[in-house]
């Protein structure tokens, strides 16, 4: 990916660095950011999307917010962060990455702060950047150990439809789902994926499309509406998708159309697999149905042009849910940094996220 | 509709006259045809579209064929009209009512040949153009009835997806599934429609909502992808689409992405239904597997634009398959012009196309 992470820290400049994906594929372009407001503006935007990006930009956010912040000591420090935490957790409410890496930031401060008593501003802030920098890091590791427990699903020759985008530019590099398709080409696997275009805001077409492109992994764009089609023909093995939040019971909350791409799997007996970092996983919410789901500004769905011409008439008014929730009876297995969980989720999931499992 | 129909004969000029639907919700604009040949490109072209205009506009372009025709005697006359309608069936080969209207118009001429002896050139186009003109006349009335069948399944209040277009523009004049709803409208019953915006054409963002607007009934445009939301949300009370081909055993041929749609209104227990002509089941095929499914140009799936920019990578390749199949376990009740059709399709509906319920 052009040797650089979808997110990082310029260490001389002091900048939070994100590749623009509203630009992608027409345009590679590189947005530097020095204060967390923008940064909280870049997430909502969608400058920066996935579950682990906005996770990772979240907690660089902080780092950027302590470099701000014009606190005279550890407590008015510690309260800024607060405040910006506050602030960039309410960008985006459906993945909860976003508040687990804020919440862990925070934490270590905390912690920091009990132990050492008063510790120097100067010391905090790094310890801020130091902990960001942590979760970017820990996000690439953790995106290839899920790989290679999700390429042992993978047989030579699969078809795969996978929604959304879940690569290199959803993480802060490597990819989730796509992240799993590109390490079993990278063993030799031939593989061909069927690429859910993603209404509204077409992740598919432009940034899986893109990502594949680079990973020379032969593919076709289809519309979501033809992914039933395919399924039903006999020519999938199996779908990958990732997920913004998944409750302790298996429900997975993604992007819109998920549902229904797992019941038309489930209809057709197909392998529906979710791919997560653990810390995608939220406990505390016992079904899907508590997940709280962003609706978006409509016009991502009226602004659709056909050879220049806007499609919807001028008056039209459109929904824009921007995710749903896929019932965990339609998912086969979830694909973590500790390994493959089936079925009971409710109780195998609690066991992966605490202990880890090989 | 401004006063005319989708599909209509001019008599003082001989032509057939077309809504070009390509251009709508943008610009309403009327296109003139001659030559039957040009006919068969705006077919293909979807100039026209929707199995009910589609048969409609073969028949009339059997009409055109007979005034081109060179012949000298009523055989000959017979055999340019049989390979005009090969020609004309060849341009779409999901939609039964392309088939079923120029072997209809046919059979006419033949019965009449061989009542009449040798009947006149001018008299046998007279009848070719008379019976298209009652294939047309006779859809707008057969649309009607079946509204008045389907209007007893709406409440006041009901919400309702509808998937492509099936309106008056999908027809000669009024509709199938959105006739139904049009017809409950205009009996006082408050409804709100959500309209699927049907990649990859985008029929419902485009030619629905239209029709919508022309009706002053309340609808809101949603990605394909948000259907399964929506009907998840207890927000939804009936699902209403149309059908290109029906299958002996209720199996439905219809829109792209029908089958998901159907897939999730069956998994929350929401009624589905599809509104159609008897002329568009099709007895003969035992099942939905038989009935033949268009794949059309990939540039429809890759022309998408988001402000001016195309979306999908340029060397990106895409598959179009332009219908599904709804296996007849997820419809609700299918409505006819004799009423509506309930499982077990296979003993129901042969009996409704033969000798009619009310």
């Amino acid at each position: 990916m052009d040797c650089m992470r979808t997110v990082e820290y310029d260490y001389s400049r002091q900048q939070v660095r994100l590749i623009d994906q509203r630009l992608l594929p027409g345009e590679f372009q590189v947005v530097a950011y020095e204060d967390y407001h923008q940064l909280v503006d870049a997430i909502r935007g969608m400058v920066v999307r996935g579950a682990p990006a906005i996770g990772a930009t979240a907690a660089f956010g902080l780092a950027l917010a302590a470099q701000q912040s014009q606190a005279m000591d550890a407590a008015g420090l510690l309260a800024d962060l607060r405040q910006a935490g506050d602030t960039l957790q309410a960008a985006r409410p459906t993945a909860v990455n976003l508040s687990w890496a804020i919440r862990r930031v925070l934490d270590v401060v905390q912690r920091y702060m009990a132990e050492a008593g008063e510790p120097s501003l100067a010391g905090l802030q790094a310890l801020v950047l130091q902990e960001a920098q942590r979760i970017a890091d820990e996000d690439v590791i953790l995106n290839q150990r899920m790989a290679r427990h999700g390429t042992a699903l993978i047989q030579d020759g699969d078809t795969i439809i996978h929604h959304c985008n879940t690569g290199a530019l959803a993480t802060v590099d490597w990819g989730t789902a796509l992240g799993v398709i590109r390490m079993a080409h990278e063993q030799g696997k031939r593989l061909h994926v069927l690429v859910d275009e993603t209404r509204p805001r077409l992740q598919g077409a432009r940034l899986t499309a893109w990502e594949l492109e680079q990973y020379n992994i032969p593919y076709e764009i289809i519309s979501d509406n033809a992914a039933g089609f395919f399924l039903r023909s006999g020519q999938v093995q199996k779908v990958f998708v990732g997920a913004d939040r998944v409750a302790a019971n298996g429900d997975v909350a993604n992007k819109i159309g998920t549902y229904m791409l797992a019941l038309a799997a489930s209809d057709n007996g197909i392998p529906f697999y979710s791919v997560v970092p653990t810390s995608t996983i939220d406990l505390d919410l016992a079904s899907g149905e508590q997940i709280p789901i962003e609706e978006r500004d409509p016009q991502e769905v009226l602004a659709i042009e056909v050879e220049g011409a806007r499609v919807a008439p001028l008056a039209a008014k459109a929904r824009n849910p921007a995710f749903d929730v896929t019932p965990h009876r339609l998912i086969t297995a979830i694909i973590t940094e500790n390994g493959l969980v089936y079925p009971p989720f409710e109780r195998n999931l609690p066991v992966t996220v605490r202990h880890g499992i090989k």
